[in-house]
């Protein structure tokens, strides 16, 4: 058995904290993420909240293996450096987080892209088991992914290979991204890019506007929101198709906020990559993950205890 | 020193056959394809442009090592199988390429895809020399690729990884493609669709539709070949940037015919990828490839020998 440890989550709308043992998260809680103003300011409450969650658990910092975070962005695993950023967290580049870690904690210390570490969960405890061929695709906030191939996971001599799948281009003469490209598949369909996306007239008033609020409104014959619903399986389709055709794995896993709508997402993106994409051997395997939400912290503490 | 070998890159529209050895072309020759009346028509010729080949070399079966083909197409390296390809060759997968290798020469046998034999010969001996992680795109009838990461040539479970950047989704609400998918950069751009993009009484009467005509044409101020190469340099550009987001190169080779107007290409992609792709560690260093549609004869040769 090994001993518990401490895995950190860092969404771009609530940051999770969990207490992850040999693959069963012990305890988990969250708090808000502030991302648009940087994660420095954050750490005192990450703090706070890995204290309050280990009272409960009898467990003091001597019994635990370890610290892991999984971030957004381009991660260098090797020097347990976050690289670079989209918009969220925009300062953590700028942070030694292995420090901070050591100071507060004194544990051993990863991070790992939490497309990869939601893959790696997936992968030893979830969906994913026994594929050494597999893709996740994150729906949510912004559209995120990771590779394996043929056992190992897929990182690149810049550590950006297998994560960019959000910033593959499906519409070669579309919008600027928040990467600064162009035609990306999170400018066409994502969380952030909701509001430019509805025309706010043509839905109802709403403080939030969401994918599951526009699948609902689709299923009552909303024209804004069927269109939006529309262009955004397509994009999400043509995007998995990119991640098949790139990587050639067995199974796709499919994560994220946005999975919420999976009933309508699943039998639509499967249509399509069964149609279009090139694989001449059979059919790649579509399913969601196993752990809604949980599948990076999971991921992420199996990484600390095989570094 | 190692034995010579024959090497023979099935190109769409010429075969070509050479004898290498430990990098070096001892001499070439090429036949017509007819790639679209398939390969098993085109297999004597081959024969005889060999034998032609062997004797002013003063070479006989008993001095080779080998005899490897670069094939376009889905090709399974280890049973040594074209599984699955586009419109060219379309008989390969029912032809035994390893038995009639076997019968006519009495050789080892190799096969390897066009583009991954492409890599290989500009890794070992060509612009790619010292890069482990490279990618190479192929510009030419279709579009092809290939991908080395971390020193091993990228292959996937079922032989697709790397070689479908052609078939990478940049406009998704596209048109349907050769290979069956929507929005492909084959279909936005490569000479197989040249003339669908022309309309013919834009362009001057000419029974050669290519893209040389076609830079050539823009350079006088065509405005239909300034369309057509536009749309062609934005479509390979999003291609590339793809491709760097997929692997994560050091360094991205372009060959094919297409290449022949390097002069305008280069430059532009070159600007396109540094402003467009997602690179925090710095530039991918474009460049052409270094054997002017030699690579994949010396590719699949090293291949022989290290298989």
């Amino acid at each position: 058995m090994s001993k518990p440890v401490i895995a950190i989550d860092m969404g771009g709308t609530r940051i999770k904290i969990g207490i992850v043992q040999d693959g069963i998260l012990l305890d988990s809680t969250s708090i808000d993420a502030y991302s648009t103003n940087g994660l420095r300011s954050r750490l005192p409450y990450i703090r706070e909240a890995v204290e309050n969650l280990l009272k409960p658990q009898q467990l003091s910092l001597s019994d635990l293996g370890g610290l892991g975070i999984a971030s957004p962005g381009i991660v260098d695993s090797h020097r347990k450096k976050v690289l670079s950023i989209d918009k969220k967290f925009g300062d953590a580049p700028e942070i030694d987080l292995e420090e901070w870690s050591q100071k507060m904690f004194n544990l051993p210390f990863f991070i790992e892209n939490d497309a990869r570490s939601a893959l790696v969960g997936e992968w030893i405890y979830g969906n994913a088991q026994n594929h050494d061929n597999a893709v996740l695709m994150t729906l949510g906030t912004g559209i995120g992914s990771a590779a394996i191939i043929e056992g190992k996971l897929l990182k690149g001599k810049h550590f950006t290979a297998g994560i960019l799948g959000g910033h593959s281009v499906i519409n070669y003469k579309g919008n600027v991204c928040n990467c600064g490209n162009k035609g990306c598949v999170e400018t066409e369909a994502s969380t952030w890019n909701l509001a430019n996306m509805r025309k706010s007239e043509d839905l109802p008033a709403s403080s939030v506007v969401d994918y599951e609020m526009i699948f609902t409104l689709a299923e009552e014959g909303n024209t804004k929101a069927l269109e939006i619903r529309n262009q955004s399986l397509q994009a999400w389709s043509a995007c998995a198709v990119n991640l098949i055709h790139a990587y050639d794995p067995e199974i796709l896993v499919l994560t994220g906020g946005i999975m919420a709508s999976s009933s309508s997402i699943i039998p639509y993106l499967r249509n399509y990559i069964e149609t279009y994409s090139w694989t001449p051997w059979g059919k790649v395997h579509l399913t969601e993950g196993k752990f809604s939400g949980t599948a990076a912290l999971l991921g992420i503490a199996h990484l600390i205890n095989n570094q």
